[in-house]
Formats: C-alpha cells, sequence, structure tokens
C-alpha cells in the first residue's frame, strides 16, 4: 500500500477519473451477470425476447446476498486503483458463489483461468449455463472461484482466514465481508478479538465490513435487529472503530448509497493508511481501533421488489430464486425480463458481450485484481520451508535404548530452530496449550504475539512473535488455514480429546485441498500439521470428558489424497515424522504424540529408517529367530501402546522362553490400509509378510479398537487381527488405572497371547491367572497410593543397544520347558 | 422468586440475620476444602502438624478458578436465603471441580448422596483423598458433581446451557459463571446472545457473572486486558446491563469485596425482579437489558503470593497447583500449612469435623441447595411426553405403494401436533433451518421465539414460541443439552454435512450420559435426537462441501448404550422412528431423512413392525420364492439408497427373470453390529438367516462404505458384502449426477449383482455394458438438460399394494431363459 504523501501524480489523475457512476456500472453489470447465472441458460445479452426456453430448467442459486458483494467488490476496486493497494477479498456469506464468478469474469481472470468461458457473449452463454448445473459449478464459492481463499458453504470462518491470511503480510489489505447470518456462528463471533493479536508494524489489516441485509434463510439476524447503539456498543467493545453506511431501502437512489459508502470506504483506507505509517515509522501505536464497516442494505437489493403480491426484496424471500416460476408463469417471466433490463445491458456489454471499454478500462490490472491477487493461491507464493538438521535435537540413545525424554519438548526444540530459519513465514497456533504440550522450547527465540496491555509478570509476550494462542480451537485452526492458503507454513497443536471442536473445520479444509487438486491453476499450499498432544492414554486429573481418541476416525473419513495419520513411538520417531509433515503440500497430517517422560526406544537413524517405511519389525523387540515361525505377531500404533506391548515382550520372554514374538510398531496409521484406498496402503505381500497369513495378532493401539479393523478388515489376516484399544467407559473417573480399565496395558495383552496363540491357553493357564493378578495388585495400589507402584513406572527397555539384536534366549517352546512364574 | 413487596416478615429477618462475615466464612470454609482436595492425604483438620506424609504422592487439580467460584457461590447462599430464590449455578470456568465439591459437602448434599463422604473428619478425609485420584474423582465438574448439569472440561458450553435451562422455567434464575478463557471460544463468545431469545415472562432468567481473573494456562485472558471502556460496550452491545465489581488484589481485604458484590448482586436480583414483575403483569417489557456482572478478582486469590520468589497469586502460576513441591521442599509445606491456616479451620468445622452451626444454620435448606436443586438433576422433574397419534399424519398408501410425500414434511405435522400436546416441556431448535428441512408445519401451532425488534413482513416470531432458531449449530446443541438435562423434551434438526460442527459437543454430551448411568442419583432425562436432513445424497446446488454423511461415524465411535442411529426410508418409516425416539430416555438418537419429495414404500402398520425390528426382508421388492435359496442380497439403509436398490430389483427382474433376489431395509443402522458390542446388535444366527452366510451381499448405504464394514466385520458372510456408498470425491462440483459419480445409483447396484452372482457375469455381459451404457446416457442427460432424465425421476414402485407380495414372474435363473434387454 502507498500512502498518500507518496502519491504520484498518476495515481492522483487515476482517483479523480474513478467516479462514482463507473462504480455503479460494474456494480450493475456484476449484478446482471449474477441473475443471469441464476436463470438462463441461452440468450445470455437478452437479444432476443426473453422466453421460456431461454431459463434453466431448474432454478438453483442464491440472489440475496449477491448484491452487496457485487457493491462491495465495485467500491474496493475503485480503492485499489485509487491507491494501489493490495486487496484479498473474503466473501464470508453464504452461497455469494455467482456474485464472486461475475466479478472475476468482468476482471478478465476468469476467462484467463477457464479459457472456455470467454469474455464474449459464447462464453457468458457459458458462464450462466455452467452455475449450479450437473458438471459446472457450485452456488458457493469454492475452489475453482478465482480469487477465493474461502468456500462460502458452512458459515463462520470468514473473518478468522482474513487475519490468517493478514498475518506477516504487512503489505496486504483483506477486505473481509461478513454475513449477518455467519455473524451469529461461534467462530465467527470470536473471530473479532482476533484484532488482539494483528501487529500493525509487521502483519497485514484486516478490513471488516459487515453486510446486514437482514435476514438469514428464514429469519431476520440478530444483528440487524438491535438498536444502533447496542450495534456501535458492541463494535466498539470488540476494540474498532465501526462505521455505518445505510441506505437502498424503498427504492432508494443507489447513488446515495455509492456516495456513502465511497466516502467511508476512503476514509477507512486513510485511517489504516495513517496507522500503518505511524507504526512503520517506529511509534508504538498500542492496539489501534482499525476501522470496521457494517453496511445495511436490503436482502436481493435491485431486484424484484413485490412477487405474487407479497415483498421479496428486502427480506427473507429473497434469499435464492425471487421469482420461482420463470418456466411458467408469464407474469415471472416478465418481471425477469425487466429485472435484467434494468440493469442496462446495453450499456454495460458490447454487441459481442464483451464488458464496454469504461469497463474494461477502470478495472485494476494483473495481481492487483482481487480475483487474481496471488495471496488467494497461496502456492504461487510458497517458498520451501528451510528445515534444519533434526539431528540437533535426537535423543542420545547410543548408551542403551530407553533414554527417557518427553517427545514433545524434544520437537519444541526443533521448532525453535524452524522458527528461527523461517523468519516470516512459518507459524505455531495453539488453543492455550503450547506450553502445556511442552512445545516451549519455541520461547527461546520467539514470543506469542499479543497486542493487549502487558504486566510486569508476563513472560513469552510481545507485540511480534510466531506463536499464537487463544482458548478457540476454532479460531487457531482458521488462522491456520488463512495462513497456509495464502501461501505460508505452519503447526496446530491441540489436546487430542477437544479437537474434535474442528472437526467440521478440518472437514471443509480437507474438502478444500482435494477439490483444489482438480483445479489445474491452483497451486500446491503446504500441509495443515496437527501436534495433538495429552492425549487419551495419559490424563492425569482428567475425567471422561478428556479421553477420546476419535479425531484419528474422523481424519480417515476424508479423501485418502489429502489425509495422512502418524503415531510415532517417542521423541526420535517425533522428529522424523514433524519433519516430513512440515516438508508436504496439500495434505492434511495428523501427529498423535505424549508429552511425558517416556523412553526412547530408537536411535534418530532407526527412526528415519522405520519413518520412511512407516511400519516394521523391530527384531530387537520381539524373540523371533532367524528361519522359524512366530508364534504370535505383537503390534503397537501410538507411543504407550507401545510401551505397554513392549513390557508384554519382556513378561512373556521371562516367562514362556521359547515363545517366538514378532514385535511390529506402525507409526504410519495408513499402511494398515488397502492400496487400492490409499497411496501409502502397503501391499498386500508385504502386510503378510509383516503380520503372516496365519499367526494370532494382537494389536495395541492408541485409538479405538474398530479403527485398525476398519482399516484392515481386507487383510489376509484379518480374522486372527485383536485389538486392544480405548473403550468408552463411563466409570473411568480418573485415569490411572485407565490403561488397565481399558485393557491396553501389559498385563492383559500378555494374557491375550496366551489366549490366542494355539497350546498356550491350557498350558498357562496358571501365568494367565498371574498375570491377572498381577494386574488387580497394580490397580490395588494405585487405588490406594495414588501413584503406579514402582514396578509398572519404573519398568524400561534396557536390554540392547541400537543396532544390536538381542539374542532370545531359553528354550523353544515346543522343548516343552514349563515357564518360571512370578519374579 | 418472591419479590420484595411480597416478602414476609420471617424473610426480611433472614435477610437481616445474614451478615457479610458469614459469607467469608463459608468462603474460606470452601477454600480451605478446595485446597484440602488438592493436597491432602490425611490429617484434614490440621490437627496435627503438617508433614510430607500427609500429602498426596502426586499433586493435581485447579487451584486458579476455586477461589472465585466458592465466593460466588456463598454470595448466591445469601442471595437464596434472603429472597426464596431457586438458583441452579453453572459453572463455567475449567477445572472448577473442587470448588463444586467443597460447596456440596457444606451443603450437606454430598454426604447425602455419597454416604461414604459423610460430613465429619472422616468424611472429609474420603472428600480430600478421592479427588483426582484413581478411582476417585475428576478434577472437573462432571456428572458426579451434585448441582451439575455442565462439565467444566470442553469449554465454552456453560451460557449456552444456562439459557437451555432457563427456558419455560419462569420460577428459576440460572447464575452462569464464566471464565475469561472460555470466554474465548466461539460458542461463548455467541453465546451471549441469547438474551434476544428468553422471554421474561415464560421464562427463567440467566445471571451471567463474567469472572476475569486474568489468566488461562499460560497467557492473559483476552477480556481481562482490554481498557474497561471496551469491556462495558462490549456487554452493552450484547444487551446486558453490566455491572463490574473488581477487588482483593494486593492482599486487599476480602471484606471490601463483599461488600461490594453483594450489593451488585442485589441490585441484579431487584432489577431480574422489577423485569419479571412487569413482564408477569402483562405489559411489554420488550427485550429487557437483563443485569450482567463482571468479577474482576485475582487468580487463585488468597493463595501463596509468591513461591520460589516468583508471584503466584494474581498470575497464570495460579492456576493448577501453585505449591509443587510440598513434599519434598520443607519450604513448600510450610507455605501450605500458613496458607491453609489462613482460613482458620477452627472456626469453620468443630472437633468432628462438622461445619460449625453457624455455616450449617444459615444455608438454603433442602431443593433451594444449589447442590440439590431438582433442575440440575432433571430427570426428577422429567414428565412423559405425551405423544399424539402418529395414525393422523401417516400417508396412505392403501391404494399403492410409492405414493409421493416429503418425509420430513410429513413429520412437521405431526411435530406441530407435539408442540399442541406438551405445551411446556417440548421444544424443536435448529439454526434457521427448520423450514429449509420442511418441519414448518409445526408454525400452525406455535412461532419462533424471539426477542428481536419486528417488523411488518415477519412471519412465524413471535415474543414467545416452542421454535427456537439461530444460525450456530453449536447454540441450538447447547440450548437443547440445557433444556433436556433440566427435565424437559426436544428436537434438534440441522442439515447433514454441517452437522459435524457440534461433533465434539456430542461427544461431550454422550460421555455425561454414558458416565451419568454410572450415578446412582442421577435420574434418565430425555433423549437428545438429531434430525438430519438436507443430506448427503441431495445437495442440490451445493457442492462438495455440503456432502458429509460422516456424524454418523463418529457417532457410532461413542458408547454402544448411549448412541442410537436411524436411517428411516420413507415417510412413516421416519414417523415411526421419531415416534420412538422422543419417547426414550439416556440416548443420543440420529435419525437421517430426506425432504425431497419422495416414494413411501410402507404403510404405518408395516413401518411399525419394521421400525420393531430395525432390519427386514422386504418380500414384496425382491423376488424370492418359497424354499429356494437366493442369488443375491441387495440391501438397503437410507432413503435414497432403498429407492435406487428397488429401481435396481426392476431392471434385474425385467432383464434377469430367473434371478431370485432378496430385499434387505435397515433402518436400525446398530443392527448390523455383533450383540456383544452394540445392545441393538443382531444375534448372528438371525444376522445369517437375512443375508445369507454365502450369498453376495450388495449394500446400498447411505454413509461412508467403511462404516458398514466396521459394523459388520465379525459377521459370517462379511467377506461377501459389497457396499455402495458415498465417496470422497473433489470433482463432484454439483450434485444432480452425484448418485452417479459415487457409483451409488441403480444400475451400478444392478451391475454389481451381474459382476457378484456367480455365473451372472458372463452370461449377462452383455446387459452389464447394456447398463453401463444407460448410466452414460443419464448422466449425458443431466449434464445437457440440467435435470435428471425423465426415465429416472419417473421411475417408482407402482407394483403391489401393501400386504400383497407379489409373485415374481419369468423363469428362474437356471432355466437358462435369456434376458430381454433394453424397454
Amino acid at each position: 500500500m502507498v500512502s498518500s504523501s507518496e502519491s504520484t501524480s498518476h495515481e492522483l489523475a487515476t482517483r479523480s477519473s474513478y467516479p462514482l457512476h463507473v462504480v455503479d456500472e460494474w456494480w450493475r453489470a456484476a449484478n446482471y451477470l449474477t441473475v443471469g447465472q441464476i436463470y438462463l441458460k441461452t440468450n445470455p445479452l437478452l437479444t432476443a425476447v426473453l422466453a421460456p426456453e431461454h431459463i434453466k430448467p431448474r432454478l438453483l442459486g442464491h440472489w440475496g446476498t449477491s448484491p452487496a458483494l457485487n457493491l462491495i467488490y465495485a467500491h474496493l476496486n475503485r480503492i485499489i486503483v485509487q491507491r494501489e493497494a493490495n486487496v484479498l477479498y473474503v466473501a464470508g456469506p453464504g452461497h455469494g458463489g455467482p456474485a464472486m464468478v461475475a466479478n472475476a469474469w468482468l476482471d478478465g481472470t476468469y476467462s484467463e483461468l477457464f479459457p472456455n468461458v470467454s469474455q464474449d457473449a459464447e462464453g457468458m452463454a457459458e458462464l450462466f449455463r455452467q452455475f449450479s448445473f450437473p458438471g459446472g459449478i457450485p452456488s458457493h464459492a469454492s475452489p475453482e472461484t478465482p480469487g477465493s481463499i474461502h468456500e462460502g458453504g458452512e458459515l463462520g470462518y470468514s473473518l478468522v482466514h482474513a487475519y490468517g491470511a493478514a498475518l506477516d503480510n504487512p503489505s496486504l489489505t483483506v477486505a473481509c465481508v461478513i454475513g449477518d447470518g455467519e455473524a451469529e456462528t461461534g467462530t465467527l463471533a470470536a473471530s473479532w478479538h482476533l484484532n488482539k493479536f494483528l501487529n500493525p508494524q509487521t502483519d497485514g489489516v484486516v478490513l471488516p465490513i459487515l453486510n446486514l441485509n437482514g435476514y438469514k434463510i428464514a429469519n431476520p439476524a440478530v444483528l440487524a435487529r438491535i438498536p444502533e447503539d447496542e450495534l456501535l456498543a458492541l463494535f466498539r467493545g470488540y476494540g474498532y472503530s465501526p462505521r455505518i453506511v445505510s441506505g437502498g431501502f424503498d427504492g432508494e437512489d443507489p447513488m446515495a448509497v455509492h456516495d456513502a459508502l465511497a466516502a467511508v470506504l476512503e476514509q477507512a483506507f486513510d485511517d489504516i493508511q495513517s496507522i500503518k505509517r505511524r507504526a512503520r515509522s517506529g511509534r508504538s501505536v498500542g492496539r489501534p481501533a482499525w476501522p470496521m464497516i457494517i453496511l445495511r442494505t436490503p436482502k436481493g437489493w435491485t431486484g424484484p421488489r413485490f412477487v405474487d403480491g407479497v415483498p421479496v426484496e428486502g427480506t427473507w424471500r429473497a434469499h435464492q430464486v425471487p421469482l420461482a416460476e420463470v418456466r411458467e408463469n408469464p407474469e415471472h417471466l416478465a418481471l425477469l425480463e425487466a429485472w435484467m433490463h434494468s440493469y442496462s445491458p446495453r450499456e454495460l456489454f458490447d454487441r459481442e458481450g464483451r464488458p464496454t471499454p469504461t469497463l474494461e478500462s477502470i478495472r485494476p490490472r494483473g495481481a492487483k485484481r482481487m480475483s487474481a491477487i496471488p495471496a488467494s493461491n497461496g502456492g504461487l507464493l510458497l517458498r520451501d520451508l528451510a528445515l534444519p538438521p533434526i539431528e540437533n535435537r535426537q535423543v542420545d540413545v547410543s548408551a542403551r535404548r530407553g533414554a527417557t525424554s518427553e517427545a514433545t519438548r524434544v520437537l519444541g526444540h526443533w521448532l525453535a530452530d524452524v522458527v528461527k530459519a523461517n523468519p516470516d513465514n512459518f507459524r505455531i497456533f495453539g488453543p492455550d496449550e503450547t506450553a502445556s504440550n511442552r512445545l516451549d522450547g519455541v520461547y527461546e527465540v520467539t514470543a506469542k504475539q499479543w497486542q493487549g496491555s502487558f504486566e510486569p509478570t508476563d513472560e513469552h509476550l510481545d507485540p511480534e512473535g510466531k506463536v499464537i494462542e487463544i482458548l478457540s480451537e476454532n479460531l487457531v485452526q482458521g488462522l491456520l488455514e488463512g495462513y497456509l492458503l495464502s501461501g505460508r507454513h505452519g503447526l496446530m497443536n491441540s489436546y487430542e480429546a477437544f479437537i474434535h471442536v474442528v472437526d467440521s473445520m478440518f472437514n471443509q479444509h480437507a474438502k478444500w485441498l482435494e477439490s483444489s487438486a482438480h483445479v489445474p491453476w491452483r497451486r500446491p499450499v503446504a500441509s495443515f500439521t496437527y501436534l495433538l498432544s495429552s492425549h487419551v492414554w495419559r490424563q492425569d486429573h482428567n475425567g471422561f470428558s478428556h479421553q477420546d481418541p476419535g479425531f484419528l476416525n474422523h481424519v480417515v473419513s476424508k479423501s485418502a489424497k489429502v489425509v495422512r495419520v502418524y503415531l510415532p513411538s517417542d521423541a526420535n520417531s517425533l522428529l522424523v515424522t514433524a519433519e516430513h509433515c512440515l516438508a508436504t503440500r496439500d495434505y492434511v497430517n495428523v501427529i498423535v504424540a505424549g508429552k511425558q517422560p517416556a523412553p526412547t526406544f530408537l536411535s534418530l537413524e532407526e527412526a528415519r529408517i522405520h519413518g520412511a517405511r512407516g511400519i516394521g519389525i523391530w527384531d530387537w523387540a520381539g524373540t523371533e529367530r532367524d528361519g522359524e515361525d512366530v508364534h504370535v505377531v505383537l503390534a503397537a500404533a501410538g507411543d504407550v501402546p507401545t510401551l505397554e506391548a513392549m513390557a508384554a515382550v519382556h513378561l512373556l520372554r521371562q516367562n514362556i522362553p521359547g515363545l517366538r514374538v514378532r514385535f511390529v510398531n506402525v507409526v504410519d496409521l495408513m499402511r494398515l490400509q488397502d492400496p487400492l484406498e490409499h497411496p501409502h496402503g502397503m501391499p498386500n505381500n508385504d502386510f503378510d509378510a509383516i503380520f503372516t497369513t496365519s499367526k494370532p495378532v494382537i494389536f495395541a493401539f492408541h485409538g479405538y479398537p474398530a479403527l485398525v479393523h476398519q482399516l484392515a478388515y481386507r487383510r489376509t489376516n484379518h480374522d486372527n487381527i485383536h485389538v486392544r484399544g480405548f473403550k468408552e467407559k463411563g466409570t473411568t473417573t480418573t485415569p490411572f488405572d485407565m490403561l488397565m480399565l481399558n485393557d491396553l496395558d501389559r498385563y492383559r495383552l500378555a494374557m491375550d497371547v496366551i489366549r490366542h496363540v494355539p497350546g498356550l491357553g491350557e498350558r498357562y493357564a496358571g501365568l494367565a491367572q498371574h498375570f491377572d493378578d498381577e494386574r488387580a495388585r497394580h490397580r490395588a495400589f494405585a487405588y490406594e497410593h495414588g501413584i503406579d507402584s514402582p514396578d509398572v513406572l519404573g519398568w524400561g527397555w534396557l536390554d540392547a543397544r541400537p543396532g544390536e539384536t538381542e539374542e532370545p534366549t531359553g528354550d523353544a517352546l515346543d522343548t516343552g520347558a514349563d515357564a518360571v512364574l512370578g519374579a
């Protein structure tokens, strides 16, 4: 953005040569194109008298919100030309698709990106035909919509997307149009407070424009029906400087609205410039009261005022298709024709259907067009993330396996390296849990960005910083989405149980990525990576409500092209996984990792190999012998399940010396799935080689057992897979004994082995009983003392160094040597 | 509530005899009990000098929020006694568990409900021991907490629960304490606007008390760091009359805060009384500016001010356990002892550990105690819902099967009957979609409740009405939860795709119900019933973002004791399902039903039988013959899949006359699951009898195919089940052709039959090709004309009357008669 004092004479000339009647022309053209999309199959320029055969057989689309979206677009064009501003337009109201498409077509962008929709009569006909039509485009903004980083489907995320895009984009202004419907959603209501985080010096600006058209689908909107003093108080309370523009009601001349809106927009951009100038000059501006605009216009403005004797313009009846029976009802047909002619299309398009020279000459050029601004197609701007060596942060296990570390704390130190190496395009977001999730190593190099007031006791708070924390999973999710879609990198951390708060936002983002892959001009963006900690198995003082591993189930329901799930077993495995995920594009990566002190099993080198394979046999942890069939496969996915499964092997080795147990660890969960279903799916031969085709498999799983069955149900040996995972049990009031209540503990796993390996059950009934008694003893200990018994807490895998495969000792099972029970 | 003019001399006496030093005593007692829960294993009354062995081995819990929760409880007790008010206390801040438990113990309620936690020294010791202890209670409010309808786990739902409980409860005041952390969440930020719905005459009152203690886990809270003018403007903007009480900082005497808070609370209750009195007198009060209180106190007030040289009280360091090393560090131990003694326990408890006579005598009695108010254990108040006969609203199919109806529209008319029959304890909630989901028949008998301003064009809006609509799935979910948990009935309707917005709220409610079943004194409440419409298969102008059937997957991950899923095939089946669901207790019922015109297959009588079984063979729809094995089972779950599967049978019957197809319809999805997993699970023998043990099963499913496999993977014939359902395909830009893109269409199902029935594949290769060509033709038709071809649209099941089983015609397959291709 160029401040006014720097304006050249050219710009001033442009400014003076952009009269409001030209804005009105643009607006009429966009409105005409919007109506055309909803109604017309042919005859786009109304060169013939409108007849039923020109009309689409099914009328679908949303008129109500469109005229205001068009109005704002037209006015922002003027601002852009006048000020050489970089403006990203986020269209929040639902189903504003036809408006955004209309403006992109007027911009010329649409025809550049979709050559079959040329900027002439033929292209206009195709523009109209394809809208809400089989094989065409939907009635809401979508990845196919030029200039959009925002889907106008599920409502409420526009403002948070706008703030995410503005971060670290100091020359960008994000004009965010918010519908009065979506303003009722939780995420939007909370998003207003994001002005407490934006740094006026290093970030861009968000200009919220709340459009009060009065109605949702079938109801008045809350914010449209409160007195003006409450409305203004609300936005002052949110910390903005609100300005109201109201007009267009009861047939009021639009020029009055143009005058008012232009003045308010100019004032807003002047104020923004002035704040930015002061901030850039190094003078502290504290948290400025950024402008926001309340634009009150009739729903479906310029559409039919009355239809069949009832008011339509300015009511909820204008929400979708104001004239519903155009093919059948001559009166409706005549009303439509009059409506479209009211925009005077002959003044707007030439005979060939091209926008007139006036419209063509006054619009922004190239990347200044809101439909073509690179920030709306972030992959164009994406720079590779510099990834510092994870070697610097590895946990040393060269002395022995099992060195204690807190996995996420180790990761936090590496993330600090990443922040340092990528000072302007990498951010970490969290719902007040970044320190709780033990990623606070990042505060060695950066801070939590904050524009609220400061207290002497504050720590790691700064007006500029690469971590943003606010207690709303929705907000941090939306910020990261906006940040990624505008071409940057990042990571979100959260507690596992409450990540379901963003299930639907995840859905929408995953669907956006899936769809974007089919849009040739959309460039790949950095993946959305979740780090979920404080996970289901370690809820030290939290009850049943905090125990939920179901986000994994939710994630795998989405397109296999997009979703990736990782369950690293230890700190080194987590480092490898995070390094991989942050380098990927167009995925959603979910990593679940513990924060509590836990053994580190793999050297970094081993973790790299294991991570590349995604699944593998850990020779050193099992009791296999070369050339002999195993009796059982013990598999684990997740850090706590891995620990318990390894402890189970230990118990079995002590007590059934000849038992040949294969130990399998899964870090990339999607390896379990059929390769026809997921690109990471392991070929059946490989799967069979690891899991055998006939031996019992005891699977210790981080999540709900059904998920393993869902992923592996087509595998040869599936009927032999017995999964221990999390069960929904409301009696689990506190969690020390959760492993036991859920039967995912070393004793139960060992008992499962005895139960399922043919021949063991009877022979080792006494041992199984002993294990059950041990469980009861450990549980009783915890109930009495409030901590786990030292046997359980103190267990570690101390046997082998990395690289050494320990030779199992003892006789083979079939030699008949009986087990020695007890310790 | 008794208005002051009606006060008796007894009440005035009570008021004057409730001095603030008694409030302070209660507060100190509750604080003492809170600290005790966090730290002490034994020595509850500090009768011995505090020693490490008295301290729990692991210190878990949250002190920070507790003193303010206790303060408010103590003051509300005074209000209740003074005014004989009915107050429900909703504790929003996270992990306020020990405070709520402490007050319930002081009330006597805790010992009544949990006799092992008696109101004496022994009981106090148990109260302390069990907290955040294995086998004990969690550190947040939970179903085990007397007086709570709200879990202090996942944050943000307190205020919406409060509003839900207040609806239709005109004598209730819900005091809702909101933490400044949870205030940052989306749901809470949106909840403030619920004052636009509460009717001052027919509903109760919500008194929000926002506690600004300044910090979340590790960060300052946004609302605590904005200037006071913004804070007040914000709440005036939300439509409240805010009052601030601030104090307790830097060692300020609590009595000053007691004075101020008592005055503000009295004023608030006076204002509430005055508004209610005016409303009851019939004078219009419009939308009153209800009082709300902002209470600014230090986090962890009265706790240690400095520990190890750094400030704790009033900072985020007071969030959990302010003194972390009490067993190891004598200085910490001494600080704890001094801290606990600062409350002067000898003034609060007698030698036996009982609250002193002062504390005992001044507290509210019986059901007036906030820990015992019946609204917090809604099952106590629950009256059976009067269910008018669905017969009155059935679709008549006596002439022939297939009569066209819009299922949800039919339901809407019956819901009107339900509203009429239950004028004060049944409500319908929706996110602006009740009319869109075609339930607007209810507006024949009621309206949408609304306290905003009115316009002449408004329809079905009224200050009193049984439907509440606001564009936030979170708010409507939370309102219904609050309404149900306080003892009433209701239904929520929503679009299927966006119901994921409330995934996490559903989780929490399902977990609440699961846990409540283990709490003997919790009485069953009415089930939470979702009606999901505008479902995945009919998204006429909406794109990929609107297509998501995954809520079913999410729901089945929760406890089988709680969740029920129904996919009625038509309008009559929907009536039967809804009637059943509304009569149930303690479940979450999910019903998915279409709103578009569709055939009605079952008579009401048949639908009743089918609904009772949950799954069944439709003889009349298949081509089985008595005594002969079927060749294939064609199963369907969901309305669109049922229609397509029946059309597939029709195609097959026309073309392969001897083919014996069994037609199975599933309305209760959980019938598919193993009976060991779900109480509705069908016994294996029955399942085998329906699905055979060896024949191919082609399953047309409403949702993601993996869900059927997940539920049925243990069934004998599972390997032969081939599911067609929804696939994530981003190219599905518009939906007319969605069935075809997703391969859930009649032709594909018929082709599947040919492919999987042994012997058919080669013999009917030509027919399969013909079906494939037909698919292509129909798709091309839709792409060209924008509507489905008349063959597809016009198909109907017109063959048989209910009760008649049509005899299949044509030769048996094995007679060798060739099919006649084409029409």
